[in-house]
């Protein structure tokens, strides 16, 4: 690693990278990015759809830290709590923190193309259709396809934010001793919609996040600023309940009617979105080392994980502040920035995406259980009770950016082991607000 | 896949690509290796490092198959039993098998070349210098640099017997939900030489393996034909002990006259062989699926393992015989054979993969601790007791071709457990003749 780069190349004009130039750029480098796709703000190609994401607290500090939360969190739509929908239509809801704390529905392109704006506005130059087709890491040099054509570019140092699929992760794969892991769920995805009412209105309780949960399988909706909810059906690719099982609009149709009745109502698109939208297949990427070289790997790239705690873009926002601290903490010496960096995030990296595998069977089979509920219920009096010595593990992940994902993951851990005895109190549904509260709290030790 | 492909190409012209080439132009194919590097007929780079391997039953089974084996036994050095030298030179002895059952050191290129000389005789054409730069998985086309230009070759099915650094796996890995991992140990490996005495003769026991197990790493010695050991080094790259100290003559000498005192003095050639020979990794391949369109993975491209069990080529040899004996099954239906071959070797390539790596922790550690050894004592003693009912797990994997690697790592499991309660016999060392065997092999449950 170089100590003192001037020029930097990032590799993806994505939701990390556009945020990581924009952090770079204010440190005073010469960022170039460079994006395989077309200018999203020129030319949307998939038109309407917005996808949207949850931002939390990591993804808003990090966008803080260069002044751009207060502009972003005024695009979102507050969901305060999990409201759950079963068989019968019968709602149950479950707060997420809080009072006052909630996660925000955000589209991802409106973010992303604000993000662009903002690191041009930085003097960033960004390249669009530039595809990565080798690099050279010993010379920190790029070869693009652009229109037929190829262009080198060298620079002082490279950084991957190319997401999942990373060209760059691919080159340092062939490296010696690279290790490096991609495995899929068996579970694929496909978005469909739920339009606003008749009168603009939002079809379902607006500041939730909606969880059809079904055991081995989910819907899930997300409300969008414009009275539209982003419907996600998580689903075994194969097998007797699975995508390979719905071909025909007679199969989706009878399928979405009995397990999803009340939803079903609410989106007259279903089909169309069903016949036209891809089936998405859901990846987990680990890897080091993730520098190497001049070259730097970031956000998806260094770790692709699957979405169900809502934390991938706040993960990579999170590698983009912690490289911030750390160039200030080494007066940009990247020598020294770059390892610390690695070391850090790593770790926490590899506990997000055991967190974010975990979470799905929490959101698709534990959520319709009503033991695991009156857990919740009793997790939320410890915390209301002992609001620092018992931080239940959504709260850390979500809401307290001063826990690293690491910690929370341990603590996690030690929670559980608890939580599991006090669950086996005889008619413990009955009794649980009689418990020993403090002499529960009392068997958490502290991380440090 | 194809149902009834009539050409078929085979990239790598390794042991297993040539192997399997010989097997293919039996039934009749019409069969192209493309090979990347020179053929080593003709241009042996590296000259005299003679580089051996283990061949054991499963191999030699699948020479057998096409009347190869005979002919490579008399090449071959037979190896009755481990040779464990300690820090005081005094040697400890632990046979492999049974009487009459040996494993044998032969040498890669000799029996590669061998593959191919009988290859050729059976119609098949051998393409050297032609590396594989791009895959077409829909067309079964291949896309080869050969001396500055591209060539084109298209068939009715590709198999990828390129090893771990597999050109045709990565064209797979890029696929949608294709499961990957490649895992570094922290060890790497040296190749050293232990040359024949004044009067030509072996300068250590000819018919075993050598092992000097010092815990965290270690030193093995085979034996060649010619009286040469082939002597490796598996150690750290990094760490207090490490490739990484060893910097100096002065540091290898002073480490190796410490460490390995007897081999030392058999090695005048220790400081260039060290010098001139690369430190090498050493990984392991998962993947999954090896068969996808008109293609498919065999050998080291489909399970890459480490060399600790031997059984890195016998595992690839198997894999030959196993396809063969498919396509004898479903009269050459390769769209009924693959799927097949995938699905029995993939179970039996995971459990080899997993032995081979236990396996390092039982060479360079356990076999000097005198626990272990008597507990290989005790199970001998079964074996002899009850031949067919207890079947140690070293000779499962080496002498029992008929059972597969999958059982044999499910039997070995079961017999740790009754053996870990058998060691906690009160003066065990003492009074192990007068164990009741009987007793003992009756809690074993057989797998069929």
């Amino acid at each position: 690693m170089k100590k003192r780069p001037t020029t930097i190349t990032i590799v993806g004009a994505g939701l990390v990278g556009s945020l990581l130039s924009i952090y770079l750029a204010k440190r005073g480098y010469k960022v170039s990015v460079y994006e395989r796709r077309f200018d999203m703000r020129k030319s949307f190609l998939g038109g309407g759809r917005s996808i949207n994401l949850a931002l939390s607290n990591r993804g808003i500090r990090a966008l803080e830290e260069v002044g751009l939360a207060a502009e972003m969190k005024r695009h979102s739509v507050p969901m305060r709590g999990r409201l759950m929908h079963d068989l019968q239509g019968k709602l149950t809801y479950q707060p997420y923190g809080t009072s006052g704390q909630f996660i925000n529905s955000i589209s991802r392109s409106g973010l992303n193309m604000f993000l662009m704006d903002e690191a041009e506005k930085q003097g960033v130059n960004f390249f669009f259709e530039h595809r990565c087709i080798e690099v050279n890491l010993e010379k920190t040099e790029i070869t693009f396809e652009y229109q037929h054509d190829t262009r080198h570019h060298q620079s002082d140092l490279i950084i991957g934010a190319d997401g999942a699929y990373s060209a760059i992760r691919a080159a340092l794969q062939i490296t010696d001793r690279f290790e490096y892991s991609q495995h899929f769920i068996e579970h694929g995805y496909k978005e469909l919609r739920i339009p606003p009412g008749d009168n603009g209105e939002f079809r379902l309780e607006k500041e939730a996040l909606h969880i059809w949960p079904r055991e081995s399988f989910m819907l899930i909706a997300l409300p969008n600023p414009d009275a539209t909810f982003t419907v996600t059906l998580f689903f075994p690719f194969e097998g007797p309940q699975s995508f390979q099982q719905l071909n025909t609009d007679e199969e989706v149709m009878a399928f979405f009617r009995k397990t999803f009745p009340d939803a079903t109502e609410q989106m007259p698109s279903l089909l169309e979105d069903f016949r036209d939208n891809p089936t998405s297949s859901l990846v987990t990427i680990r890897c080091t080392p993730w520098v190497k070289n001049s070259t730097l790997l970031i956000g998806d790239a260094a770790h692709g994980i699957v979405p169900f705690y809502g934390q991938g873009m706040n993960a990579g926002f999170e590698d983009c502040a912690v490289l911030n601290q750390l160039l200030d903490k080494h007066q940009d010496d990247w020598s020294k920035a770059a390892p610390e960096y690695q070391q850090l995030r790593k770790a926490d990296a590899d506990a997000i995406a055991q967190l974010a595998l975990d979470n799905f069977v929490e959101m698709r089979d534990l959520v319709a259980d009503p033991d695991f509920l009156l857990r919740k219920k009793i997790e939320a009096r410890l915390h209301e009770l002992y609001p620092t010595r018992w931080i239940p593990l959504y709260s850390m992940v979500t809401f307290h950016e001063e826990i690293r994902y690491s910690e929370a993951l341990e603590m996690g851990r030690r929670q559980k082991v608890i939580m599991d005895k006090v669950m086996e109190t005889p008619h413990i549904a009955e009794r649980w607000e009689s418990l020993n509260f403090a002499e529960i709290v009392g068997q958490l030790k502290p991380l440090r």
